[in-house]
């Protein structure tokens, strides 16, 4: 197996990562930018620019590193059935609603792992020119900034971070979960793009991230900037995190607050509160 | 009564916005920061940025508009009891619990009414430098960027923002009036800046904010920037806002999607469900 000098690669990948923020921005700045008249020509055009992005990364992981496996999400990748070895996960945008309808929030978001840790993470907020970035050991960054170790913030202290899809009746997880939690905390913020939202519970603008549902190529990078500055990530009832499953819940806090959602929530299913999986879901 | 030159007061308050911009970020950037040990500390800092800058802006108000009136926040303003003449609308920091958590997504926002009519906005995202301005008839600007008429949405097509306060048991809104609204749009966001999402709707990022909460210098300034792109904005049932009422519900959206909102509200209202303005809950 290639051995791989991570600093080269950090290097090559922060190239680019902004030269494919920069062809998203021309096309917002194009005569016919996002501006199409029917929603399937607007569906179209987003999920062309996905696709044409990520054709762009996979391409350029391909050549520079041949043989390597990809995880990506419109199908230019691999279909790996194990972590070993080296295997890149690449989300071309997330926070697809946001780049519909904001043109902003949405993030490239690129992971490298080795034999199923996390050794590098690249997520790009394009239009704000936010780079969050970690090589593993080596400390996560956004743009040039350091980020501190994460803050051991306890519930009624925290803002927290979830769709407001898991508050009302849906099939992962009981309306009433998370009632208490909601109403003890210190505040709720929902942005709709996961990239952005778990680099920014490592940034510290937000304290926790909760979802019941999410792809590997939205979650691989933000879980590398997360364990980086001492933060923790499982499902939501603790259970450990398959890279290799479709989709997971997910809950990232730092560690004291990280263990008084998962207990309580442990409590709601002993009380026998749905909580599902998306896997166990039919 | 002192005759007002509209284009001299923006150019004015623009400056003074942008000074006081600078004021607060200058504190970020302090030696001891907004790294504070205790919570009451953090508060304290808070509370006297918040009042330094609220100061600062009367101040400038009170030197060149002499004798016209201001309602603030912190206490450095008048209470007046009648919209006639002018009237000034200064929250020096909206967006209290981002600014402590954040140091981001937090605002100034300044309104002048005349005889209870909008007539100039300024809503300053300090750290993104998003500055939201319109002197009523003469459109409303995201920095020099023209915003377009507000788009005319329908529900299942649209981006809601609002507190997650409201789909839980709280006083002013049984939990479930919403539920449908939540299931059926396209997606909601919560950001905890009501001057923010109002700028927000008002440039086509976001399609409606609700709350059932809001004290005039949150919203006086959103309300003149959603006027001039066409946008609807009342209590959530649809009648009327008052501006010296000391807080309000709100809800604004494009004329289709306002109506739609409002229709279903006030259906559940005629079901008997709790939906309480703040100044009728004791």
């Amino acid at each position: 197996m290639q051995t791989v000098n991570w600093t080269i690669l950090e290097n090559k990948v922060s190239i680019w990562v902004r030269e494919a923020g920069e062809k998203i921005k021309k096309s917002f700045a194009a005569p016919t930018p996002l501006e199409v008249s029917s929603k399937s020509a607007y569906n179209d055009l987003v999920t062309n620019m996905d696709r044409s992005i990520e054709q762009y990364l996979v391409e350029k992981i391909r050549t520079n590193y041949p043989g390597q496996s990809i995880i990506s999400e419109e199908g230019f990748g691999d279909k790996p059935d194990t972590v070993n070895g080296i295997l890149w996960f690449v989300d071309p945008i997330d926070g697809t609603l946001n780049f519909v309808k904001q043109q902003r929030f949405f993030a490239i978001s690129i992971a490298v792992y080795e034999n199923g840790k996390g050794k590098a993470a690249f997520i790009y907020d394009v239009m704000a020119d936010e780079f969050f970035h970690c090589l593993a050991g080596q400390g996560a960054y956004l743009n040039s900034e350091k980020l501190k170790p994460i803050k051991n913030c306890v519930l009624k202290d925290a803002m927290l971070d979830l769709s407001m899809s898991w508050l009302k009746p849906n099939k992962r997880i009981d309306e009433n979960v998370l009632t208490d939690v909601i109403q003890t905390c210190s505040g709720t913020r929902s942005y709709g793009a996961a990239s952005i939202e778990l680099a920014y519970v490592a940034a510290g603008f937000l304290n926790a991230y909760f979802t019941m549902r999410l792809s590997p190529w939205d979650y691989a990078a933000g879980l590398i900037l997360i364990h980086e500055v001492g933060g923790i990530a499982t499902r939501v009832d603790g259970r450990p995190i398959d890279l290799l499953t479709k989709q997971t819940s997910l809950l990232v806090a730092g560690p004291t607050l990280h263990g008084e959602i998962t207990n309580h929530i442990r409590v709601k299913i002993n009380e026998g509160k749905n909580v599902n999986e998306p896997d166990s879901v039919s």
